[in-house]
C-alpha cells in the first residue's frame, strides 16, 4: 500500500506540509526580492535555482496529490476522482503554480509575468483548520449580503458613470490634459468615491468643485452602506448562534420553554 | 387588438427589453468612447449613425409606451393615464433620453451636454425583478434613516462653514491663492471632513495645521455617524423580517398567533 | 400687556421668526462672499450698510428677548431669570453675535474676525421643532458613548504621540526639512490615521514606509472602533424603544405578558 | 512600619500620583519641544536639567516600588514578589523609562533614540479607575473579536501582496523609478486599501488605473469588515450586560430565576 502511505505523507504528515508552507512563503519572498534589479542581478543565479527547486517540489507534490487523488473521494471512478481533484480549486491552483515555469519550454513568449500566478499557493493557507472557523463566520456573511452588495456595487457603478461623464463636461475645456475623457475622469470618480484621493486629478473650475463635492459627500454614504449590511450580518449571525445554545429551562420546575 | 399585443411585446417580451437594455448599455458605452478624441475623430460617422439609430428607437419604444399607457394603470380616462406616464419618473427619463436629440432642431444651442440624460436610463435596470428585492431594503433603510441622515448632513454642513471660514481668517495670509476666499476654504472642508484629502490645499501655518487636525479627526465621527445609523436600520430591518416570521404563543392560554 | 404681546411676538410669531432665519443665513452668504475681494472691494458700501442692518435688527431682537426674558421661566426673582437668559446657551451665542460689532468702538481692535461668532447663530436652527427629535437621538447617543469615545479619543491621541516620536526620529535625517521636528510629524500622523493623506509630508526611507504603513492599517481600527461603538448605542436606543412600545397581549384570552 | 507608610504614599496618596502624572505629561512635551532645533538650543542647558530631574524621580520611585512590591502581591516569597514586579508591564514600562538613561554611561552608544521608550509611560494613565471600566469594555471587545479581525488581517495581507505584484509588473515598465520593486509597489497597495492614497505613487498606464479602480473597490470592504466585526461584538457586549440585569421568570411557575 505505498500509495496509501504516500497519501498519507503528504496530507497529514505535519513537517511535509510545513516544508510545502515554508517553500510557499520563500517562493514569495523571492518574488519580491528579484523585483529589487540590484538584488537580482547580484544573485540571479541563485534566483534561478531556486526556482527550478521550487517548481521540482511543487511539480512533485502535483503529481503525487494526483496520482492519490482517487483516495480523496469516495464515489466515482479513479479516472473521475482525478479529474474532481483536477478541476477542484485548490487542484488548479497547483496547476497554475507550475504551468508558467513549463509553458515558455513549449511556446517562446516571456511568460515571467504569469510567476504571479503562484502567489496564489497563499491561499492553500486557509486549509489549516485552526483558522478555518473565523473565515468561514466572514465568508458566510459575505455570502448572505452578496445581493445587498452587489446592489450597492452596481449603484455604485451607475453613480460612478453619471459623475463622471458629468465632471468631464465640467472639467475637460479647464484641463484638457488631466480630464481628456471619460476614462480619465473615471478613474478620478474612484479615487473621489473611495475616498484614497491620490491628488493625481481634481476639478479647478468652480461648478467642478462644486459637483465634486456633492459626490464626494456621498462616497461616505458610499461607504457607510456596505458596513450597515455587513455589521448586520454579523449580527444576524451572532443572534442566530447565540439563539441556538440557548433553551431555557426554568431551575424551579424543569419546564423547558 | 394590436395594442395589446405591443403592449405585451414591450412589456413582457424578454428578447425586446434585453435589446432596450443592450441599446442603453451601447449608449453608455459610445458616449465614453465619443470623449476620446482620437476615437471620435476616426470614427465620427459612425457614432453620428448610432446616435440616430438609438434616438429612433428610444422615440419608437416612447411613443409606443405612450400610446399603451392606458393598458398601464387601471383607473381614470385615457387621457389621464397618458398624463400619468408621462410623469411617472420612469416616463420623464425616457422622455429626457431622447429630448437632447429634437430639441437642436427647433432652439439653435450646442446641447450635447444633454447626452448625459441618456444615461439616466441606466436606472431602468432597477425595474428588473431580481434586482428589486434587495434594493427595495436598501431604500426602505435610507428611507427610515432619513430624518437622522439629514440632520447629520446639516450638522455637518454647518461644521463645514464654520471650519472653513476659520481656516480662511488663519490661512489666508500665509497662502493668499490656495485659501483665496471662503468658497476655496470650503472646498478644502469637504476634502478634510470626506477624507478624501487631494493635496491641492492644506494648511501650512502651525495653528492652521493644529485646527485641521481637530476638524480632520471630528471628520472621523462624521463617517461614524452615518454609519451607525444605516447599520442600525438595517438590524432593524432584520429583526423585523425574524418577528414576522415567528409565531407567538401565549404561555397562558397556549394559542398561537 | 405690551411685554406679553412682544414676547409671543418674538417666540411664536412665525413670520418673525422667518426674517431672522433669513438674516442669519444673508449674514453667512454675505460672509462668504465678502471673503471674495473683487466682490468685496465693489460691494463695500453694500456690505457695511447690511452689516450695519443685521446687528441692529439682532441687537434690538436680544433686547427684547433680555426684556421678557422673566416671562420665559417660571420662578426666580425677574433679575435671576434675565441672567438665567443671558447665561443660556443661546442667550451667550445671541450676545456673541452682536458683540463683535460693538466691541471695536471701546477697543481700538481689529476684529473683523470674531465676526465668524455670528455663524453660531446657526445652530438656532435646532430650535425648530421638527429637527429636534433626531438630533436628541443623535445627541443622546453621543453622551451615552462619551467615556467610550473619549478613551478611543485618548488611545487615538497616545497613538499619535508615540508614532510621530517614532517617525521623527526615523525620517528627520532623510527629510530634515519636512519632519522637521516632531510638531510636523503629529501633523503627518493625523493625516495617516484619519486617512486623509493630504501627500505633502510622507515618509521616503525604507523603514519609514514600513511603520507608516502599520500605522495606516492601524488607522483603519481607529475608523473601525467609534463607528462600532456608534452604532452599538443606536441599536440599542432602537431596542429600547421597541420595547417600551412593546406590550404583547394575547389575542385569545387578553393575559398581558 | 515605614515600608508600609512609602507603600501608601506612592500608591494611594493622590498628590504623589499627581506629580508622577504630571512629570510624564513634561517629558513628553519636553520631547516634543526639544526636536524643535532652534528651541533645543537654546534651552539646551535647560533641557538636560530636566532630564537628570525626571530621570532621578522615576528611579526613585522605581527603587521604592521594587522594594515595596513584597506588600503589592499576597503569596510568594519577598524575591518571587520582587521578580512578579519587575516581569509585570507596568515594572517593565517604569524600567524601560529609565533605563535609557545610565546605558550610555556603560555602552558608549548614542541611545538617544531610546527616549522614546519613556512615552510608553503614558500607558499608566489607565491605572486610573475611572478610564478603566470603558478600556475593559474595549478591549474585551477587541479580544472577542481577536481571530475574524486577524483572518481580517491575513486576508488583507495576502491581497496586499498579490495586488502589488500585479501593479509591480503592470506599471514598472512605465514608471520605473516610482514602481522600482516590489517593496515600493507595496507601499502603494497600503496607501490605497487604507484609503489614506498620499498621491506620491499612483498607477498612470490604463491598465494599472483599472486594476487600482478594482483594489481601491475592495479597500472599502477591507474598511466595512473590521468595522462590521467591531459593531458586532459592541452590541453583543451590550446585550450580555442587558440580559444579566434581567429576570427571568418562568411562565409555568412564576419563579423568578
Amino acid at each position: 500500500m505505498l500509495k496509501k502511505k504516500i497519501y498519507q505523507f503528504i496530507n497529514i504528515n505535519s513537517s511535509f506540509q510545513k516544508l510545502i508552507y515554508t517553500l510557499i512563503i520563500l517562493n514569495v519572498i523571492s518574488l519580491i526580492l528579484a523585483s529589487y534589479k540590484e538584488i537580482y542581478i547580484k544573485y540571479e543565479l541563485f534566483f534561478d535555482y531556486f526556482e527550478i527547486f521550487s517548481v521540482s517540489v511543487f511539480t512533485i507534490e502535483y503529481i503525487l496529490r494526483f496520482w492519490t487523488a482517487d483516495l480523496d473521494y469516495e464515489n466515482g471512478t479513479s479516472f473521475s476522482k482525478r479529474l474532481k481533484f483536477s478541476t477542484s480549486s485548490f487542484g488548479l491552483i497547483d496547476l497554475f503554480a507550475i504551468l508558467p515555469f513549463y509553458l515558455p519550454l513549449i511556446f517562446p513568449f516571456d511568460l515571467r509575468i504569469l510567476r504571479i500566478l503562484r502567489l496564489f499557493r497563499l491561499l492553500r493557507i486557509f486549509k489549516l483548520g485552526r483558522l478555518s472557523k473565523s473565515l468561514q463566520t466572514i465568508t458566510s456573511v459575505l455570502k448572505e449580503t452578496k445581493s445587498e452588495l452587489s446592489i450597492t456595487l452596481f449603484v455604485a457603478f451607475i453613480l460612478m458613470i453619471l459623475s463622471s461623464t458629468l465632471m468631464f463636461f465640467v472639467e475637460n475645456e479647464a484641463q484638457p490634459d488631466k480630464f481628456e475623457n471619460i476614462g480619465q475622469s473615471l478613474w478620478w470618480s474612484v479615487a473621489t468615491l473611495t475616498t484614497v484621493g491620490y491628488g493625481d486629478i481634481y476639478p479647478i473650475t468652480g461648478l467642478g468643485k462644486f459637483l465634486s463635492s456633492i459626490i464626494a459627500l456621498i462616497g461616505i454614504g458610499f461607504v457607510a452602506l456596505p458596513t450597515g449590511i455587513i455589521s448586520s450580518a454579523f449580527i444576524k449571525k451572532m443572534q442566530q448562534e447565540k439563539e441556538q445554545n440557548k433553551e431555557h429551562i426554568c431551575p424551579n420546575c424543569g419546564t423547558k420553554f
